[in-house]
């Protein structure tokens, strides 16, 4: 409702403008078939093609926002796979909706030396990290695990029991 | 303001149990003069005494509220030290503030083995943990810190960057 009244708002000209984008959107977006990222106008997307890409790492995450925050971070140089899914038995999603094919495929064909598994640490996120990682225990890859622990800047005391439980039973020598 | 005006609802029988209450708190409640907890009607508080803890281990924590949270975890069987306060250049606090002639003098006389720096990971608490984890860098202890990281059952795409680079920095092996 709010947006439409700020579309009807801004009147004709600015909703063809926002028609024409999204008629961009519907010709142009897609899923890059390497990562499953997103793609612009081509099937495969800048990161798979960036050739000043560590392509020797892998992070595994569950979806494109995912993606984004991992590259906001200026810290991975490596490559994605994006599941878009996590297994869930509860919701009836099982290792066949995670295009796991492509993903041995890549590791074999791109020389793969390391696969992080960044999906998030909930029940799901924590099933789909563990049936990858074990799955890949076959394959000469390192396979590890984004740190789980108290987030920067914020206060103990309010922390959640299984967060401080994890960043107690993974404390590090300092 | 809200508080004032349950009290006078709660009528004036409550209140006269809330100020026995508090008058209870001011006779009895002091800092532990072991760890500067909270101790009741005594010099030394529960958790120092109870022989049934970890002697060798001492959590070093900002507040008495963190001191809670972990106990809260039960994963913790070790001893604890509060500081009270953060080193704070800003604010002036310094290190003869944080009483570590107490600390000192447990590492020797309990045979503390191992000391887990657990401050916030704000700049005051990295700035005390740096300092702490210097200092005894010459006494025989191994020194740990809490794990930066993920917090358990929360997003990726929406955590802070500086989170998601320690979560990424410290990815171990799964």
């Amino acid at each position: 409702m709010r947006f439409v009244l700020h579309l009807v708002r801004e009147g004709p000209d600015r909703m063809s403008e926002l028609a024409a984008a999204l008629s961009e959107v519907v010709a142009n977006a897609r899923l890059c078939d390497r990562c499953f990222g997103l793609a612009d106008a081509a099937d495969t997307c800048d990161i798979c093609v960036d050739p000043s890409r560590e392509g020797a790492t892998l992070c595994i995450v569950e979806g494109i926002g995912d993606l984004l925050a991992l590259e906001a971070t200026g810290q991975y140089r490596g490559r994605y796979f994006v599941l878009h899914r996590l297994l869930s038995p509860l919701k009836g999603i099982g290792p066949e909706e995670l295009h796991l094919g492509t993903l041995h495929r890549r590791i074999k064909d791109e020389g793969i030396v390391e696969v992080v598994l960044g999906t998030p640490l909930t029940t799901d996120g924590e099933t789909t990290a563990t049936y990858i990682g074990r799955i890949l225990a076959s394959e000469n890859v390192r396979v590890t695990r984004l740190a789980a622990g108290v987030p920067v800047g914020g206060a103990i005391e309010y922390l959640d029991r299984m967060t401080l439980t994890r960043a107690f039973q993974d404390r590090k020598d300092a």
